[in-house]
């Protein structure tokens, strides 16, 4: 993507306006998690080896004087990075630069993700691709000192992330300033991880961080993965942007890492949505270094290969379940099982629709058993064939276990017993069933994450000039 | 579309368990039209040659006591009909019926067109498709005690449509029993058709009645062309439909009358969305009686064609935007219009993306200039080739004819007066303008209408057990 020079003139009376329109929602910090999702905050971790984690303080945002917005993760050797962006076709600066960056590399040789919260540099022309260029040489900088940090002829080694307000240039000399604070204070404890975690959040109301350990066939080692994400939504002025970023000391080597990665983001981040919008700064990267030793994982047809690609969507999918935790003014988690479906994708679609109808999802969060949205929904997904009215089913499965409510059964209305719906639908987590075409030996299945649209949902983005 | 028998005991089950939830909204009837929508219904009219129209009350929701419910709009004499229907998998059994009736009759010979509200017919089996063709039948009947109205082995010449709750079998012998007394009722005063625009509304809070008056280029005649239609989004349990019935006396035979209906509805009553959902009975259908004579329509090819069809598009264009103004919950009436697009579809369907964002919609009406996420939805718009980041611009155009206001010129943000834009964004209607190619010579042109998302949207929709 080519963007035309801006006029420096227009950039600076841009940002002038646009920084007057700025009103925060919940910057998140110390002290600020609501009661209810401080069960989703990790109070302790296993992190990967050779990799580290830091943040620093910008005050990308001149409102925020207190909290870190600058997050550092740094692999101890050059190792292996893929990445999976935003489908957009307004790319953000970020996106173009680490984009460039890890096909010009073939995805080796990477050292570090460098991510700023606070604003987007999206829309921002050519000034805001370098920008991101000097993030990207400013955080090589600081592994230029150690032995395996020289230039090697095929540029940086570092991905860059921006999330916050689109149409804002970065105040670009304060984050490069800071960038060495970030390195010098990069560490492997669990309080460096959640650190970070937390400087990339904007609107979220909690960090989303998660670690695992795991096993592959050929070997005795026990590997470790975590990663951090955030996103809840966008607000204003015009907040953009899910990112995601994935550490394993496991040896994997770039292609079937990107192989991993893309199959794992389908089935996770591409399988949750809040509000529909796909934002210009989606971003989620994954960095491979080998740490923990045993054999590398060098081609795709390997047992090990299956098994970490296995274990990796496992572990996207957590991640990605976080983000619709914490969807703008949601008050439900729902899971929507589409099954019996002639392909993965037909299942996928009905999925998606069903999540993303505002009909479904104010009916959610009004508590209301209404298996006819549903239906609807299902009825006017786009592009699928494995639909079969006669033959489709609708139940609500409650998540203590209990046995699961019909609605809908072969396209026959259910005799509902209300009294349990409503008791249903009162738990903050519900799982929708759909089966699409029961009789026709169909056996494809789609998982999707969603919550409701509320009062709340409304009032954070219709965003009051009051 | 097959649906298997339902099981009575089950449909009688579930009928008592529905009914035991419905919860009103607004029975339009007298006196309860909103002050703000007054001026959208007519006080006089010029209507059809030939046709007339009357209303009845059934009582279909037993709670409607007082309000007429049963539709009828018939042709003096046998006439050419045309439809449109819903694209959504689960077509309610009178989509079904109304579709074989003028395949069978290959559009020739129609009498009426008989409208129920109350109840969908939607999800209800065999039973329910036995229910639409009774509608028919017996409505036939009163035109066979005409001359004209003789079974001529073609079947029955009624289009039926239902809206209302969806999984609700009808009250099909109430619903028989009135429509001798619609028959009777027929006339083609204002208060006629007025009455029976009423008739065919649910949720909506004012009728939606226009009425026109138009040449053609071949002939001296004066040509009348009215319509009605209904919805205002899907309301609990399972409201499902957008109706429309457009009258006309031009002369014009059923091929060239279903090719202009579906032209003319591409750019009307599918280019509106209050919420992007698409429901199981959608149906607009168009007649013509040619009873204003002149030279007849028969191909497509003619000057008089082209000329009806550009009259048509426009009539349902004006028709089509009445729904948006009854949108549930919305404060604002939003015309999108997006340009420098290679294709039609192309500028359709970014349109469409935008009209479709809850961001979009939230920020609307917050009264929020937040040119950011038009960009973002132009930009995640699907299967678009047109966009071209660099060549983007947007601009407010205001309704009082003052100029438009920038806010992004060629993918640079605008310096923007925002109390200029607080202006605008004061006003009910507002229209948001996207260039997508401005420099590669790109002409086609879409124009959308759609409304914002509200509180009172969700509150409606949430439908709370209080």
């Amino acid at each position: 993507m080519s963007l035309t020079r801006p006029n420096p003139r227009f950039v600076a009376r841009a940002n002038r306006i646009l920084s007057s329109q700025i009103r925060r929602y919940a910057v998140p910090g110390e002290g600020t998690i609501p009661a209810a999702k401080k069960k989703y905050v990790p109070t302790e971790g296993t992190y990967p080896l050779g990799f580290s984690a830091g943040s620093a303080h910008v005050g990308v945002k001149a409102s925020n004087t207190r909290f870190d917005d600058l997050a550092l993760i740094a692999s101890d050797q050059p190792c292996a990075g893929a990445a999976v962006f935003t489908t957009n076709k307004f790319q953000a600066a970020p996106v173009t630069v680490s984009r460039d960056m890890l096909k010009k590399r073939k995805g080796d040789g990477i050292r570090a993700v460098i991510v700023n919260s606070g604003c987007a540099n999206a829309v921002t022309g050519k000034g805001g691709i370098e920008d991101a260029v000097s993030m990207g040489k400013t955080t090589d900088q600081c592994f230029y000192e150690d032995s395996n940090g020289e230039d090697d002829g095929h540029g940086s080694r570092s991905v860059v992330m921006s999330t916050g307000v689109i149409g804002q240039r970065l105040p670009i000399q304060k984050i490069l300033d800071k960038i060495p604070t970030a390195y010098y204070n990069l560490g492997g404890s669990h309080e460096h991880w959640l650190g970070t975690a937390k400087a990339i959040c904007t609107t979220d109301t909690f960090p989303k961080l998660v670690s695992k350990t795991f096993t592959l066939p050929s070997s005795a080692e026990e590997y470790h993965i975590a990663g951090m994400t955030k996103g809840a939504g966008m607000i204003h002025p015009n907040m953009a942007t899910l990112l995601g970023i994935i550490c394993t000391d496991a040896p994997v080597a770039a292609g079937p890492l990107q192989a991993a990665l893309t199959s794992a983001i389908t089935k996770s981040f591409n399988s949750i949505s809040i509000d529909g919008d796909t934002s210009t700064n989606d971003t989620v990267a994954l960095l491979a270094n080998g740490a923990a030793g045993g054999r590398s994982i060098t081609s795709t047809d390997s047992e090990d290969f299956q098994a970490f690609q296995k274990t990796l969507t496992e572990f996207a999918i957590d991640l990605a379940k976080l983000v619709v935790r914490d969807g703008e003014g949601a008050t439900k988690f729902v899971t929507i099982r589409v099954t019996n479906a002639a392909t993965y994708k037909d299942a996928h679609r009905v999925a998606s629709t069903i999540a993303r109808s505002p009909l479904v999802k104010t009916a959610l969060y009004g508590k209301d058993a209404n298996w006819g949205r549903i239906l609807c929904a299902t009825g006017y997904a786009e592009g699928v064939e494995s639909v079969t009215p006669e033959e489709t089913s609708v139940s609500f499965v409650p998540t203590d276990g209990s046995e699961e409510l019909k609605l809908l059964v072969r396209g026959e209305p259910e005799q509902v017993d209300e009294a349990r719906a409503a008791k249903i639908l009162e738990a903050e987590d519900l799982e929708i069933k759909v089966q699409l075409s029961e009789n026709k030996g169909y056996k494809e299945e789609a998982l999707f994450w969603t919550c409701d649209f509320s009062h709340e949902y409304v009032t954070i983005n219709g965003d009051y000039r009051t």
